[in-house]
């Protein structure tokens, strides 16, 4: 298997990728093109031994992370997260990954790539680490208003990926809304209730927002403005809460002494609700396999984002989720 | 002065509610009516040293938390929540606290005394407590669907409160978006941005879900929709993160020692970022004053709520609010 890395895109770019790609090659066996500019990209890989399953695919541009997606992929053709998807259309690549502009990542491959049949919007799932093992939440960006008809495809597309990826079987599926009634929320997700009702999903009507980070539901459905206030707002809890803690204990003697021999558990604490574990969100609904990573992964989060795109590849989740949506009814 | 609380409403009522009444008239020197079961109260009050300064009101109904709100305040006409803000309106209370539904109490309040003039739709704003203080979120579930003239109305009058009740001198003000950029959002959210540019408020533009906890921005505006759901991720996260660091701790060694020697600084963390400081979230733009606490409030959290509306009518923040909603353009 060959996956497409955009050296290029993320904070710690090309540094943290290449070494998140390297370890990937070790780990599971694949081969990796990395997507960039060459001089750059042999320069950060220059600390590693000799890869063999490594190749470099030269491109001048990058698209920044301030850049408009549209304007940029117009006007830089040569851009590393276009040329990337453009590896996936010419079959030299089966998958891609990037920590760049995350709009740009979902522009390019929608336009590389297109659509899987009968996809209204494709959509960005994000993989949400819960004290009940992983969720998914999907949209986290992609489509700031969405029809219901959108938001029950988004349902479908995260239980396939859900299943093939995560290991889930027949997750729970949630919508997300600020009160459990039916009756509840806006018009949209009033109207996508009737048809999550309506199917085979495992539906369990409408969640709240403090359900999300409790892990009992699997999948939680919401639009994308919503999905990435949400998300946004969970990392900057996990991060908010280890500051505060660190400080309390900080603050007095017993407190200093605990922080002393609990720092191993405390650190756990906020690892276990730590995006780097599943690194990536899938761009589901295209017709091809992309991973977009947070700008600031670390090589870990590169690494996992790399495995997960791997599985979506070997368990054929493309096919899997055009069944599925072709046989649902709405 | 005299405020009317809803002894009915809320998970812990009356006992807890009553505790919470008898802790800010000893504080406060307040005089309370206890609406509600006569008989219910004065049990709930029996274990207290005898209280001047509070009375009873009887009424036979209550609205419960699954009832739909509107429906349940046509049939019942004696609901707690209802005669409560009849005080108000009769001139014998001057504000109102309820544990109790809070669509009930929005639709109460509004019906009882009317809208402050000018204000479109009335909001609940939240407290949310940061690291850096409290910050003020609104609209965290009045208002599923909001015009831009809406959005920018909150931000009035989350102003006109914070400075009168939470001692703020012109906070800063930001609009809850996915992207720092003044393009990015929904349609309501970028209309509204030009509306608040165009303002004499400390507004510094967008902000995202991860900025709501870091306490940097003072006001965050958004409709109710995402604010309900932001706010109850905030309370799910806070009482997550509480579970996952004791599990932790627990489950080694050295962590089990940590936890005994820091204790109280992990619980000072937790309490930190808990709701029951502050109690309640205002009703603004009703024209009275109105305080909603969460269902689960303790008395501490009834207390405090009380406070609040204790300032809220001593600073004169309605004369203050109809004053800037008036000299507002938008």
């Amino acid at each position: 298997m060959n996956v497409a890395v955009d050296a290029m895109g993320g904070d710690h770019a090309p540094e943290l990728v290449v070494q998140g790609a390297v370890d990937a090659v070790s780990e599971l066996g694949i081969n990796i093109i990395l997507v960039g500019h060459e001089r750059r990209m042999a320069k950060a890989l220059s600390g590693y031994p000799l890869q063999d399953r490594i190749s470099f695919h030269h491109c001048e541009d990058v698209v920044r992370m301030e850049e408009s997606p549209l304007k940029a992929l117009r006007k830089k053709k040569d851009a590393s997260i276009k040329v990337a998807f453009d590896l996936v259309k010419k079959g030299r690549a089966d998958a891609v990954i990037s920590a760049g502009n995350s709009g740009a990542t979902l522009a390019a491959g929608v336009l590389a790539l297109g659509r899987i049949k009968g996809v209204e919007r494709p959509a960005i799932a994000a993989i949400v680490p819960t004290e009940r093992g992983p969720i998914v939440l999907i949209d986290v960006g992609a489509n700031v208003d969405c029809r219901p008809s959108q938001l029950f495809q988004f349902g479908i597309m995260a239980n396939a990926f859900a299943c093939s990826c995560l290991g889930m079987k027949d997750p729970n599926v949630g919508l997300l809304s600020i009160g459990e009634e039916e009756s509840k929320g806006n018009e949209q997700v009033r109207l996508a209730h009737e048809l999550f009702d309506k199917s085979d999903l495992n539906f369990v009507g409408n969640v709240e927002g403090r359900d999300i980070l409790s892990g009992k539901v699997k999948i939680i459905v919401c639009d994308g403005f919503v999905g990435n206030v949400a998300l946004k707002l969970t990392e900057g809890a996990v991060e908010a809460m280890g500051r505060v803690i660190e400080k309390e204990l900080m603050s007095s003697f017993l407190g200093r002494a605990a922080l002393m021999l609990g720092r191993e558990s405390i650190y756990k604490f906020i690892r276990k609700l730590d995006y780097e574990v599943h690194g990536g969100a899938p761009l589901l609904g295209i017709n091809g396999v992309g991973m977009i990573c947070h700008g600031s992964s670390s090589a870990k989060a590169i690494k996992s984002a790399i495995s997960i795109a791997v599985q979506y590849v070997n368990n054929r989740v493309l096919e899997k989720m055009t069944l599925q949506l072709k046989t649902s009814k709405y």
